[in-house]
């Protein structure tokens, strides 16, 4: 009987909130996936590589360390710690903690020989005690600073971490120079075994990733481009089934908030070596470049959009610029996806000068109409259009203050803000911290 | 006499490259505690809590393990690993790692057992490399789902990282149980020691910094606004010197690309325990609804400016809108500094409204002047305003898409892609990774 009613409960829990969790979550899983099978790649990857490594240590007693395995603990740590995604991250953090890990070593063996040649048993705790906490604060604030905190943050992560424990391990035990030694060589042990698997096994290069992202930007852009051609400025020629389906105008908004993304892959390339057409020193400030270029288009395409979704042009008016715009939109959209193709295929089209030509010509035409075709004289034009622009900019200013002001309010109710009913006295700019010093310090990019 | 000269190479040596950096690099490092001196302060309190924790291991050696004091080693790397510069941050990677020894811990025991009970020898490493390359791999795998990500990315890893080393070391020592046990214990004596330091001592808030960072943001963009206000429009009233200081019309860029700080902070305050106003349960997704609102607002303010800098108004123009303008840039302006206020103190003013009321009333205006202020006729302007706007943002397409081929051609130059003379083919859509998993699977957020 319970049986039976449970699996008339069946269709019912499926509709439980809980049951539609998981269902989600599983379906979200396997579109993970799909989308990018290098991530189910790299999963297998990182598998490998630290079964491989705990079985060398169980197979092959190759050093004969007492205790349990300490140190065959720190090269499975450094392989799980070290493997990243792209062999860029591996081989920056690898290198980080290489150095640092070798560089603490040896300030944390002269700390201890420091302490020890003091003699005196109430002057060691004093002398380790300060050290340690000289080297960790200095390199904790040394984090801090933008550039280091770039490409060295785990490395200064982890040299306050080896100096500690070099010391603190090293008070205890006094074969320190032997345990530094140690802890170099397992994590040398354990970063090449990341490296190896990382880069042997279907490598994901960060650099050549950025490449590809920026070029599939630029193809975003255009595919938009040409879904407002058609779509708002009505059709003029679809290619094919294939085209009409990939035609979508929010394409570009991805494009909006991909800063932080960029920056993270620039850095991750320029550890990476030669690899295909990159060379170790490969301009790769130019993608930044490139990325805000990307980024400012999108913004214009931005506002288009909501120009054209609160339609209220008229029919007069939309037919009138009908022609160029449709033509603008399809020309740029073509330029921008032939350029991406380009970019993806390392080899550039003639037929780009082409469609920019055209793109150029339609603008012209656009110019030319606005300015004779019958609107409205030229020198009134060329009083009203910058002038009525700016003055529907402004509006936008008002209702953005406006739309600002009340979320606030809406926070404000919901916090139990409290109401004053005299002008506010202003606060000093001096207890004033920058926004950009706020936002750094809280970045948390790091490590074991 | 080379000490006279070395003297008079000091004013040469000033000029030279390397140290004219080490010069840059100390005054940054100045500016750095300058700006903001919690950084200094949590720079202190890390170094305090490893040198404590260091020393209470040397002076109180309460627990009797064999070895040179693995244990202590796993405190202070704990410590080090977690202490991170807020409250919500150091929680989460408390609560992470606690979590995850535990369970890794537990299902480690388990594996060994599993193995043991195996009986043969032979089976025990291939059933221990299994395990481990299964979870390893799920685990990894784990990582990429965005929800998951956002909160437990570090509880993932030292998931792995826990069960890989009990099992290895399981292996060799077959205190198993002990050397878990004794693990999860040291890692919670370091994650208490990390909260308490991060707590008692000058404690940093997420959501406080969230709050005031989006404060900031809008007291930013109302900076701005009076700047463009006073700037471009003529003078009307200057209040102070400290306000003319403060004037800037470039405060909103650091606005644009705020949404990743926006989202870090948000993951971190929703670790956070009640503090001040803010609750356990306070509402954190509204911020990052008000945040989207501040950057549409920034947006706006970029487009203007851009606008306002091609410079090509009329002297006639600029006059007929100037003073609409100048009270909507003023009102807004303090309006948004008001509101900013208003959330940094908590307390609504009754002033805002009227702050509000003067600039919706300054809008009507110049969308009265606009309409029938003698520049054109009703009728006319109802077509072209819309329109004219259209094909200017249309014109600032051509030259976006231009700009992004030209640089891309110039990339294509560097690095010598090959130029073909005939029509690209397509490629397949199929072969195309979306750009939101590229940019997800490169993010490095994590740790030990």
């Amino acid at each position: 009987m319970a049986v039976k009613k449970n699996q008339e409960n069946v269709g019912i829990l499926k509709k439980l909130p809980v049951s539609n969790k998981v269902c989600t979550f599983g379906s979200n899983v396997k579109k993970i996936g799909e989308e990018d099978p290098r991530k189910l790649i790299h999963s297998i990857k990182v598998g490998l590589a630290i079964a491989l490594v705990s079985l060398f240590y169980y197979f092959e007693p190759l050093f004969n360390y007492e205790g349990f395995g300490v140190s065959s603990m720190w090269a499975v740590l450094t392989v799980v710690v070290v493997f990243e995604f792209s062999v860029g991250a591996t081989l920056g953090k690898s290198v980080n903690r290489g150095i640092a890990t070798f560089l603490a070593g040896s300030l944390g063996v002269a700390a201890h020989k420091l302490a020890t040649f003091s003699g005196s048993n109430k002057l060691q705790p004093i002398i380790l005690g300060l050290s340690v906490f000289s080297v960790a604060s200095i390199a904790t604030f040394m984090r801090f600073v933008p550039k280091l905190k770039a490409r060295y943050d785990y490395g200064l992560l982890i040299f306050i971490l080896t100096f500690s424990m070099i010391s603190v391990s090293g008070y205890r035990d006094h074969v320190v120079l032997d345990k530094a030694i140690t802890r170099v060589t397992t994590i040398l042990i354990g970063g090449a075994a990341a490296i190896v698997f990382n880069v042997v096994i279907y490598p994901v290069w960060a650099g050549e990733d950025l490449h590809n992202l920026i070029a599939t930007y630029i193809e975003d852009l255009g595919i938009s481009l040409e879904g407002h051609g058609t779509q708002y400025f009505k059709k003029l020629n679809i290619k094919s089934e294939e085209e009409l389906e990939r035609i979508s105008l929010e394409e570009y908004k991805c494009v909006i908030n991909s800063k932080a993304t960029e920056e993270n892959l620039v850095n991750f390339a320029k550890w990476e070596p030669r690899h295909g057409k990159f060379k170790y020193r490969h301009p790769w400030e130019e993608y930044l470049k490139i990325g805000n270029l990307v980024r400012k288009c999108a913004n214009s395409i931005n506002a288009l959009n909501s120009d054209l979704s609160s339609c209220n042009m008229t029919q007069e008016g939309r037919k009138k610029i009908q022609e160029p715009c449709t033509k603008i939109c399809i020309e740029c959209g073509s330029a921008l996806k032939e350029i991406a193709l380009s970019m993806k295929t390392m080899t550039l089209y003639p037929t780009i000068d082409s469609y920019i030509l055209k793109a150029k010509a339609s603008a012209e035409k656009l110019r030319s109409i606005i300015r004779s075709g019958g609107l409205i004289e030229e020198d009134e034009l060329q009083k009203l259009l910058p002038t009525t622009r700016i003055a529907s900019l402004m509006l936008d200013l008002v209702s953005n203050s406006v739309e600002i002001v009340d979320s606030v309010n809406q926070l404000g109710g919901l916090m139990k803000f409290k109401i004053l009913s005299s002008k506010p006295k202003r606060l000093g700019s001096k207890s004033r911290i920058p926004s950009g010093s706020i936002s750094e310090a809280h970045h948390v990019v790091n490590v074991e």
